[in-house]
């Protein structure tokens, strides 16, 4: 008898059919013999009504209010559930972050999870109970309500699963898993069995909506295998895990594409020490996060150019803050593309495999794709191309690296 | 410096827009020198939408889980309001029933308040911060939420004025105070400056639809001034308070009607003792509240009969009840009429006014108008007849006893 922490994401629960049919699969899993605990989202959409709400009343929302406010998404999503489960003739009880004591920091609308007091869900556990917990939200510890920002509610699933040392933590979404890229862009996209922590955690933050990022980290941390599979379908779907050796033997395992960034070029600048660290200061002043920078020379030995990618809402804010910086520097000249992606290839196995980075530039130069900017990490190369070929990048790199062939160690499905 | 309570209702917070103004008019109170706490009531419609999902879910829907779900909808309009007042540059701080400790029984959908912690009230307003609570919500001594069953905002309000021994708690509606009669079925209809509690009590439970019955309860309970206005406009409305040696002046404050109940005629009954209390035992085993009973006998010396008024949702429940004694009692004849309606004229001052049933009665003989069933209070006269006849029946008994005149002691606005 294992102990499985079952998330539902906004489309899993979109309406009350949909809130029946998951509330039926909650039950298969508990009469299959294993103890389940719930975690749900908002109904999809809602959150976002209640946003809009929200600044029918003022331009910036006071953000304690705000956070009472969504809260409500999930609360409704709880009780109805819950009311279906018992309808069935099974035991649940719906818990708000409050009654299920995840206590959080104080930042409103981002808060981070600091604790999760058990008890009232090892309680529910021991009464026989279903614990369906309010995803996304928290209470500080002056009981103030808390959010966690989008897609928080897989941390909650991952934290709730790490606090009780529980066996898994499935999150039903509305895609079967986690794909070698997005089968929209690509046809021959493959699901992936398995996946380490560090390979999802370079997919989620180059763009692949999957899993959020904090719920990846959490997982890392607590060691909490994730299984991220469909609630429409009833096949698995990928593991997130420690990394294994086997996950080596594959240089990448997948490819990710963001078009959410913009590049901004500056150039005349003076050639001494302390310019990036003046412009990165400013911009960061602002709450603006800056990606990718690279630093050239331009030629002109006094002068030097700089470019950087920032989040696309964010670009105008961030030139602004540049142009005010000509006073000082006469020379200073600014543009900016925000018709730009990024694509990502990312693998633990490239750590142990050379040539890979040279496999990709030279795909990408088969294909007369332009590379503007380079970034690498231990097990991802990211590159920054134009907007309109990225489809075309994501098909050559996904056929280079064939990912299309499933794994040695893969069992077929 | 007046420590003020203002309620709103849902008609008073239905869009933004109205919330909007609802914030400007509590600032306008605070500006004026006074500490005000709000309650606040659903967005008009929502909890009814609420109840709906509810049953969309399940038949019977779990009623702790009801209660945590109908909670939402006070939650979005303390938020949203709190946004507001923020927005205007007041400080406002929104208090779940949780929060503002609003402690109640555990009969989940129609929960009793049993003590209000004033302590984060107190702390808000020692801050010069306006508390806004959720009405209609509060929590039990486990933590589970429970709310209060339609109208309880009105109750919250109260009790928190009477916890907070405020100066006045006014309760802002869509209809400018209490009227001698309902406006829209006679429009020579008058406001009332001032009404007793006993008073608005008999109304309430007459069908008069402006304050929810407990809340009279509690503020006669705790001799909180109930000051019953329009959230629409900037007149006084109708204060409910402590009886005066002035309201015995008048006879009669008020016509009141109700069309929601229906009378179940017994014929063929044995006239022995305990058959009544055989009768009202199984009905009220099922939950079913009897109002008006009049027994007489039959002329047949071995029979009698017996007509009382039920719920009209519960009529046909109250029948079958009642059919299954015709094994019992082989001469039982049940009908039913669902057709009435119940009219009622209140007023302190009847105590002391002889003659007021006598003009009653003879008004509506005038008329044509017949009696079914009569049943008196000691400042109450109702009479049963025919539905079709309520509006003639309104209008001449306002008119007999002289209704639309200003009162003596009344101040002329």
């Amino acid at each position: 008898m294992a102990i499985i922490v079952q998330k539902y994401g906004g489309t899993s629960v979109a309406d009350t059919e949909r809130i029946k049919a998951v509330a039926k699969r909650v039950i298969e899993t508990r009469n299959g013999g294993h103890d389940v605990v719930v975690v749900l989202s908002a109904m999809a959409g809602e959150t976002d009504k209640l946003i809009q709400l929200a600044h029918q009343v003022a331009k910036k929302p006071d953000p304690r209010e705000q956070d009472v406010l969504l809260a409500t998404g999930e609360q409704v999503t709880i009780s109805l559930f819950s009311i279906a489960v018992k309808d069935m003739g099974h035991e649940a009880q719906s818990l708000l972050g409050h009654q299920a004591r995840i206590y959080t920091d104080r930042s409103y609308g981002r808060a981070r999870i600091s604790e999760i007091r058990t008890e009232p869900i090892w309680h529910n556990l021991y009464k026989g109970c279903i614990p369906v917990i309010a995803g996304f939200q928290g209470l500080d510890e002056r009981g103030n309500i808390t959010t966690l920002g989008r897609g928080g509610s897989d941390t909650t699933a991952v934290a709730v699963a790490a606090a009780l040392g529980a066996d898994v933590c499935e999150i039903y979404t509305d895609v079967a898993g986690v794909y070698t890229t997005d089968p929209s862009m690509y046809h021959k996209a493959r699901k992936l069995q398995r996946i380490s922590y560090d390979e999802m955690l370079e997919m989620a933050s180059m763009g692949a909506k999957v899993l959020h990022i904090r719920s990846v980290e959490f997982a890392k941390k607590y060691n909490v295998p994730v299984h991220v599979r469909s609630s429409f379908v009833d096949e698995p779907g990928t593991l997130v895990v420690k990394e294994e050796k086997s996950m080596e033997e594959v240089m990448v395992s997948g490819v990710a594409y963001s078009k959410s960034d913009a590049r901004i070029t500056l150039a005349g600048l003076p050639d001494v020490p302390g310019v990036a660290a003046r412009i990165f200061t400013e911009v960061a002043k602002e709450g603006i996060v800056v990606d990718m920078i690279i630093q050239g020379s331009s030629g002109d030995t006094d002068l030097a150019n700089l470019s950087f990618t920032v989040p696309r809402p964010d670009c105008q804010a961030a030139i602004q803050i540049l142009e005010r910086m000509k006073a000082e520097w006469k020379d200073l000249e600014i543009t900016s593309d925000e018709n730009i992606a990024k694509i990502s290839i990312i693998g633990v196995g490239m750590r142990h495999h050379a040539g890979v980075a040279s496999l990709m530039f030279q795909t990408l130069a088969n294909e007369n794709i332009n590379i503007h900017m380079i970034s690498t990490s231990e097990i991802k190369i990211s590159c920054v191309i134009d907007d309109r070929q990225t489809a075309k990048a994501v098909q050559v790199l996904h056929e280079a690296f064939e990912l299309e062939k499933p794994l040695h160690h893969e069992i077929p499905e």
